[in-house]
């Protein structure tokens, strides 16, 4: 089975190239003296405990600059929760090759299910019958932008903005430099392409309001206490229900359920990517 | 107050601009709608919570990449403790290019304060009077290696090898390869380089002896119960304990007390950088 | 005077690399061999006809690149309509610096002015009283995406999205892969950032009343005469008004006046970036 | 049919990983919300208009760093004078792909295309019976001098030289370092490679003699009226006849007869690069 | 027979490109004008004279860098001692690609060929029965540290640390700011990582007994006369023997048998990689 | 005073990052052990013996590169010969910083000095009166042919073409590929631009007058002996004298004296590149 892996070559080679770099850019004095140059092996990469599925593709990028001739095989499709013991992917070649791409390989694909294990758990949270989306931020590990992103996707959440240059987000900064919610957004409706929606932060009852009419796209209700997101939902609502309402600040996997109900169209979480523990993957020699 | 910052601009500036590419790549769409291009601003980056300081000269370099004639200064030393509400840093000068850099040195920033806050914690575990040393592993995020191992040790921890090429360490597939513990060990001293330290993972007691015999330069004891790690101090010792002990394999800050009482000279710790949660870290306008 | 310039120096520097090493990779025999290495000159950039400024930062970018010690003053901010003999910018240094970077700072701003004031002449073909606006395409030239996306809002354009990542725009392609285009558009609203827009392009008034029904952000008027556009534009305020209206489709500069007064929101001109005249600006040595 | 194309890998591959870094750097939104991740297509490039075949090796090339797996055949080759609606080229494989390779694919090909079939128009402007050779310039759009060069031969035209550092070309700044044609040529001669022309561009007759006297191997008349490039052409003759004579400076396509007529060996031409309308050539799916 | 190559990609292909690019970035004017783009041919790489074959990876890499329909053979694996007029490898294909890459698979092959040679002549140096090794230092070309480095694997030598994060080299600046050789191993011994081992330069046998009582791992006995190098030897056995001896500082071929008598375990040899001539292998074509 | 560097930084900068990459790339364990952070130091690079200076300019880049507040001062001009026990340049400041380029700042210079040397011997060894330039080859160390071919330049020494784009050098393969010298040439004038020199490589004197015939601009005497040479450069005379002669072939400086009086225009040496023993340099700290 092929890893069905959108991410086109051209961004990810950039970044194993550097891991590789890293890791691998003085030779590895180990597997050269003690590995025969012609030992050939089979390794697996299995799950240690159950996580959702992610990266085989990445996986499979690194053996392929380590050595093109190594064989790779993905088991498993990105985004499939398995269990414990689960086989995810499996590299055959050269037994150097292999042992020499282990540490990159793993170190992101570690990364990637982390990050897709966790965006499960928080899309999980979302009871049924709420629409809610999951959904990550700007807060990703530098230079792993695009494989994070890929890996929220993966865990069933979905993408924010992918960079400054992709959507309008006017934060506490930006109201102040303009004089108020109004004048931000529509210097932002004149000044942006118009293929980009215009999303403003914020704060009180009265900034949603002031930012419902002036028209912006999605309200970002930063840091509000239940209670508030309610009511505004319900101002929304009144106001011809035309704008998205995102909900973010701090927000825990405990309160989700709630913000959800509350009838949030999105919740941002920064630490979906921010703050992940790496998934127990480990590389198994037949 | 200089950031007293070790790490050559060569290695730094290569990942920073990787990131800004990321994040700023397409312009700033809000910020050069919302912010005259002339509106000046102070940002102090402060401390949300206990931490120990780190990374202050990787954001300096991000804001410098973004426009050079913006002024940076640092606080407070990497590596030093501080409370919450304390400012590490503040950045002056043209308001749009401090909003263009924020999110990038932020994000840099919360990483590198999160490992040296974590390190920290596990050193902090070490028992008075117990000489052990906690130690990363290569378990860190591909294209940060350079950047993690710094704070490390601000955290007060110290670094493994760097990279595959900086040191031998001999483990199950490469004893394997070789047909037994001496066979790998006298193979790696004949092919590597003099000046790098062979270092050999062991399973049993047995192992043990075998890597002691052979003349590892320091044995890792992998995965072992405590009671085990202590039989094993007691044979290195035996042995004219010239071989430094180090203890690995899943260990939690809760086992490091033990694990050092223990004897060990190091304990290595993949967490210190595989999972670390982000230091909440904020940029305060003034 | 220094010129106000948007684009971070991070996206700049790797353009003004690659054209610096292309021209100058292998020295200038010429000016090595005929300018005394401590020879100073003074350059100033002139109109040689009617245009609108663009450029000078990158122009101050390729002279820092080449000799860091050279001094660099704009005398005309980007955007503003200058008469031929106008003075746009002055470098001054060594000789043979200005020399070495003469070309390559020529050939980017000649490219930019030529973007802006091309824009510039469809923006003015805008009837008084209309407020389309003009927008670019991804048609820009290869690695020069950043740049010309600049010149085009320096000469009172608008951008589109900048890359297929920054929002969705369906086309007969995607429609025929999902088998219409309301199930198109209800794939992407699922699968795209709530904060990107969803545009759809159309042929047909009854592909626009599809698209509409569906809750497309913005129509896409593929190639229309001006009468079926004038039609379209009913149909969208008779649906509630809520999307965005685009004319695109070979638009040339005559065209425009009747798009607009069709009541288009944006007329979309793949001429603005992939067929410009360069621009005729000199460099003159006092 | 293969493309037969002359340029090294290593020096295309570099701008087309910028350009799709550009365009597909954040993913494409559309296409992986709507298309299927096994849908295949066949994807044929077609003319627009009468043109001048070229690029398919570089279009090849994109769709290969997007989807090793995609299939890539040219049908004409680069040079050929082709009708409108000829098949150019054609990519088939996976559909999602070819779509996200299609704009950074067709950006390029439309540059080159325009370049070659303007070359062309200049070439055949060259009246039968004249030796004359048309040639381009330094002013080629930065990042693209090696793929517009090529575009120039392809439309029939000759390159000038390549960098600065490729051949010797004395302009007005220089003869005033050197305080005079003749001792700007020796200087050249006495620093340069004995494997570099050295060329001198001169403004009036008398400059002529002196760079002829000197030893010039070739003179540019810069801006000169047809009568006086008759009269230079003459004076070269009388002067031995060893140095080749080029005419440059605002050449158009309307001056290209009476200068080959007046007996020139080139004629260089700026408009060739710097001001090329894109041709048209569409991408048709199956 | 393949190659046995032991070096990554991802680290050949940085300077592989590099290299390329200088030679090549323009094109090959004479190849494109004189070699019909379908003409076929093969080349063997012929030893001009004795030597120790090298490189055959690298020159592979080359081929396919230019044209990856190339077929490459290595006849001889690196290391092997081979007479004049031995052939070492072939490729086959283009004559084009074979002519445009010829020159920088050439320049790479012979500087690897004459760093293999001279190790081996260092190496051979050695008398029988001593078990020295000879060593590299970091006086490598430039840009070419891991090809090199592997030349002098090949060579039968041996390498020293890889970069100033392999090992700690004390040398007299250091020694200086730290007030001693004592605190200075003591301050390395502290901050380093356990896995590196502390080498300590000494100039006196006063500076040898601090350094061995301090704990160094090697010694480093720089520019020491035989006589004092015997007696240096003799105050490691005393002081235990645990200390490895190094001998380095202008050592000349001539040298290597009396120091390797006088029972150092190393001997580390600039000359190495600072000063090699380029061997003679040539490309001959059938 | 100030080094008269004429290489543009954007080509020395690559090369320069890469070399402290390599060296730097992961700290340098010893001196940030051993050296505080805010010791100052001066260090003088001083000449071990009589050398031709060369190279300062590139070091300069490398200490601003390891630490932007370094001060450089150059005390010698590139190419002027200096005694044993001169100082070439002196770096002042952070003692980590200078300590840290130390070794990548030496291997670039004493590198550069032993090609400035070894070129200026050449020179020297051509007979008073004779007019026969010294040049270099493309047999230049991969990644630093700018360097080198400046190198050369500051020896005396003269530089043949930089690359394959830049000149036309017709060899026995191309020869062979076209049926004969006179269309290899004939071809050749007709595709390279026409800035470029056409040059032939000729094994007899038949093929001599081919050339000659053709119309070469330079004729390259392939391993002939001295009075074959003789009769070339007579038949040269004979056929007007236009054409330049080269002479090339396992030059080595004893042949010298006679090639230059048997007239030839040019020698072109390899070994001034390929073979290099590098320049004792030393850097001595106050």
């Amino acid at each position: 089975m092929t890893p069905v892996f959108e991410l086109p070559s051209v961004v990810v080679d950039r970044v194993v190239a550097l891991a590789l770099e890293e890791d691998l850019g003085s030779g590895d004095l180990t597997t050269e003296a003690c590995v025969p140059a012609d030992a050939q092996a089979v390794a697996h990469a299995v799950a240690r405990s159950a996580m959702v599925a992610c990266g085989a593709g990445v996986a499979a990028r690194v053996f392929a600059r380590v050595d093109a001739s190594l064989a790779f095989e993905a088991h498993v499709a990105d985004g499939a929760r398995v269990e414990a013991r689960t086989r995810l992917w499996t590299v055959r070649g050269r037994a150097r090759s292999i042992l020499m791409g282990e540490r990159v390989a793993l170190n992101l694909v570690q990364r990637m299910v982390g990050v897709a294990t966790q965006a499960r758990a928080y899309v999980d949270a979302v009871p049924a019958g709420c629409a809610t989306r999951i959904a990550d931020t700007r807060k990703t590990t530098p230079g792993l932008r695009a494989l994070e992103r890929y890996a929220v996707r993966a865990g069933g959440a979905r993408n924010h903005r992918d960079d400054l240059g992709a959507a309008v987000l006017i934060k506490d900064n930006h109201i102040a430099a303009c004089g108020g919610v109004r004048p931000a957004i529509e210097r932002a409706r004149a000044a942006a392409p118009h293929t980009a929606k215009i999303e403003c932060e914020v704060e009180t009852l009265a900034q949603l309001d002031e930012a419902l009419a002036a028209g912006a796209d999605i309200v970002l209700l930063d840091n509000m206490p239940t209670a508030t997101v309610i009511e505004a939902v319900a101002a929304v609502k009144r106001a011809g229900g035309r704008a998205l309402v995102e909900a973010s600040g701090g927000v825990t996997l405990a309160r989700i359920p709630e913000l959800a109900r509350a009838g949030v169209d999105a919740i941002s979480v920064g630490a979906l990517t921010h703050s992940v523990p790496a998934a127990d993957v480990g590389l198994d020699f037949e």
